[in-house]
């Protein structure tokens, strides 16, 4: 036969079995905190009509496309899961109830040029609450406790949660008569963290026009810091001048308002006007998140408040506010880091059940009545010496192997034998069911990422 | 604003969101399932190298696949979730242990005809277990368990699991000279349920050149029926004949000799000699399933045994047993039957919590007290009359609503609407959060399809 070589496209993400358990735990973990919250799951199609994906115009994006004909039709795949979400909304407005609540974990495709750590193919995880003409600022304020429970399940105590307000950005240059200008600034102070104060200040002259007074004084506003309660007041300073100001100020004390009845520990939380996120999309509070020990990764997850989710689809207003998790490149860069744990089960099975006979009915039975206590349990037949079955339940990392020879039959008991600690019980498959049961409780609980 | 229309391409699957949690509910039940025989998940590219998805070659196939250039890459879309096995397989054979065992559940890819409940993206839900150079024939056995607990988890008891093996019929045409022509024969009787003895008869006379008493011979022989101990009997009388023949009895024998001991009740298992399924990939047992009331839906979830998984990338045996249910078109159909619970929660959460005043304190409190209970919650802030809240609720179908006005507010207390009955008591948010978590385990269970 003519062969051909197996292989996987580059910046294609595809797993050992091990990592697809925790990559799967990961997603679970995300999942379940966002139904927590009230968001519903949605699944749209990967290809989409390209006109409709386009709609909003593309610029760097649209170079990244995967688009082509079939038959004659001009397809697409889509490049993010806001444009879908825009279309799903525009297209089902009057059977959806408001605010819409959605999350999607979904895979989105862009060809950007192949190198490490850069996927083609990558899974994003959003939630985004979008409102029918207006949405109270409460929904903001949500978002800091959504990013901290989702973290703080995946496993993460020691990353902080930046919100901003644009408002308050727009006004405060508008203060200083830079509205034109208030995109490049954002852009530049942006760069901040990556190359320092004296570079910024040297573009904002240079690039966006400001003069050395000017730029000083940008340079002392985003650098109020000193905790949320500090830099609120600092801002109240301010207040007076500019309306936008004002407003994004009042905003930015609701975001902050109810962060402990919300649960969000003080240290995981910072105001920073130094984030402004680059789409001129965002309109309010926008979001970075951090881990405090890999500020080289940047920002984990992000999003911010936007006031037109699908002008381009319909002339209705509709608000709305939403965080993405880049969960592949998150994933990859976790696991490049060793961050992902190991004390998590990556077996496919709880317990493996080898019979050492030819009469394979109690370890049948056996499998059955683990499998009816909710036990993971697989069944090993193949014909190979008792080594080689204990090399694969060793091997794959089985919690639980249980053995059936001629003497189990005979008694009608199974040897349960816990692989971590080596001890061997004699028990009756319901026992053994039982105690697994036990053990698996007892053991539960690990958070797929450690820090 | 230049408005472009939002659609969504026909023959692509988009759910409102009460439809989708129960896309969800279907799904979570599949993958719980076939953990519990220890599947691992897997996840694989949506785009491949067109070279190597279609290494196989592709016949009807190779017509509706998606293909496309990038650069300089020729790409292609998965057709099915087999292909991308045989190359994670062959690609990482020396990383893996054998027996494999894995479940995906994953989007697909084919240029049909539009037509009414014709996907052109759909789920497949796949299991297979591939050895390595041999397969146990107990691997084959437990198939109709697992078909059996998906199916009874799904909420359905009016199905039955059809077993064949191509051995037996394949020995029984060599048995009467026609092995040439088994391949086709099998095709023609596959048509038994659609057009009828009579026709069969015909058909195998005209297209596949079998004599007139040969074609009464396979039909008698396919019409030998009265459950599988019958059946089994019956097949006896031909034994000693062919040796393939005899093989595939033995075979036959081994898949129902342990049905009890894996919980499979007669009712839902038959042995079926007309059942072939059309591919000559499979050697050896051969697996269909029907809704015994739905006969016109044909089978929901079909497989078999085969002997060389992935021959176009490897030169190494790797024989497996496979299942696939294609989910997208059953779900379409189990909706147009009216047959999908209305009884399982489709409301993005358990509690709506709604403040009455402008102090939201207790009712953040309140949702992240439920929250922490593991209670599904969402906050309404909206600025809105009292009843379009009351109206928001109703539409979505959240079980409980908790109400915070100022007398709750004085009293540190919550009023917990009960939806179903109507029934209002005052707690503290820890007793609302208890009695909610009562209620739901209480209420819960029910599976996604009512019969």
């Amino acid at each position: 036969m003519n062969r051909i070589k197996p292989r996987t496209l580059s910046g294609f993400m595809e797993l050992l079995p091990a990592d697809q358990m925790k990559m799967e735990a990961f997603m679970e973990t995300l999942q379940h905190t966002y139904a927590l919250y009230g968001f519903t799951p949605l699944d749209t199609p990967v290809i989409e009509s390209a006109e409709v994906l386009l709609a909003k115009g593309g610029g760097e994006t649209e170079k990244q496309i995967y688009r082509f004909q079939k038959g004659d039709s001009d397809l697409a795949l889509r490049f993010d899961l806001t444009v879908p979400l825009a279309k799903y909304v525009a297209l089902n407005y009057a059977k959806l109830s408001f605010p819409f609540r959605r999350y999607q974990i979904g895979k989105v495709y862009r060809g950007e040029r192949a190198q490490r750590g850069r996927f083609r193919e990558f899974y994003q995880a959003d939630i985004d609450i979008i409102g029918d003409g207006a949405l109270d600022i409460l929904n903001e304020a949500e978002i800091p406790s959504i990013i901290y429970r989702t973290f703080h399940a995946l496993g993460l105590s020691k990353f902080v949660i930046r919100v901003n307000n644009r408002r308050i950005l727009n006004g405060f240059y508008a203060m200083l008569g830079l509205s034109a200008q208030s995109g490049e600034i954002m852009r530049t102070v942006d760069k901040l963290d990556k190359i320092g104060a004296e570079k910024v200040r040297a573009l904002l002259m240079e690039d966006c026009g400001v003069s050395p007074a000017d730029a000083d004084e940008i340079l002392r506003f985003i650098a109020i810091g000193g905790g949320s309660a500090a830099v609120i007041a600092a801002l109240e300073g301010y207040r007076g001048r500019n309306e936008t100001f004002d407003r994004g100020l009042d905003e930015l004390k609701a975001v902050t308002a109810y962060l402990p009845e919300f649960g969000v520990p003080e240290e995981n939380f910072a105001v920073d006007l130094t984030i402004a996120r680059g789409l001129d999309y965002y309109t309010g509070t926008v979001y970075e998140t951090t881990l405090t020990e890999h500020p080289e990764i940047g920002s984990v997850c992000s999003g911010g408040r936007y006031d037109d989710l699908a002008g381009y689809y319909t002339d209705r207003a509709l608000p709305g506010v939403g965080i993405s998790i880049g969960l592949t490149r998150l994933f990859y860069v976790l696991q490049e880091q060793g961050m992902l744990s190991n004390a998590i089960v990556t077996a496919p099975a709880d317990v493996l059940v080898i019979p050492m006979t030819t009469d394979l009915a109690l370890a049948v039975r056996t499998a059955t009545t683990l499998r009816a206590a909710d036990i993971r349990a697989q069944l090993y037949t193949e014909q190979k010496k008792f080594r080689a079955r204990m090399t694969y339940a060793d091997r794959m990392g089985f919690p639980f192997v249980i053995l059936i020879g001629e003497d189990e039959i005979a008694r009608e008991k199974v040897t349960l034998k816990d692989m971590r600690s080596g001890e061997q019980i004699a028990v009756s498959p319901q026992m053994a069911a039982a105690a697994v049961q036990r053990a698996l409780e007892e053991r539960k609980g690990g958070a797929v990422i450690q820090e």
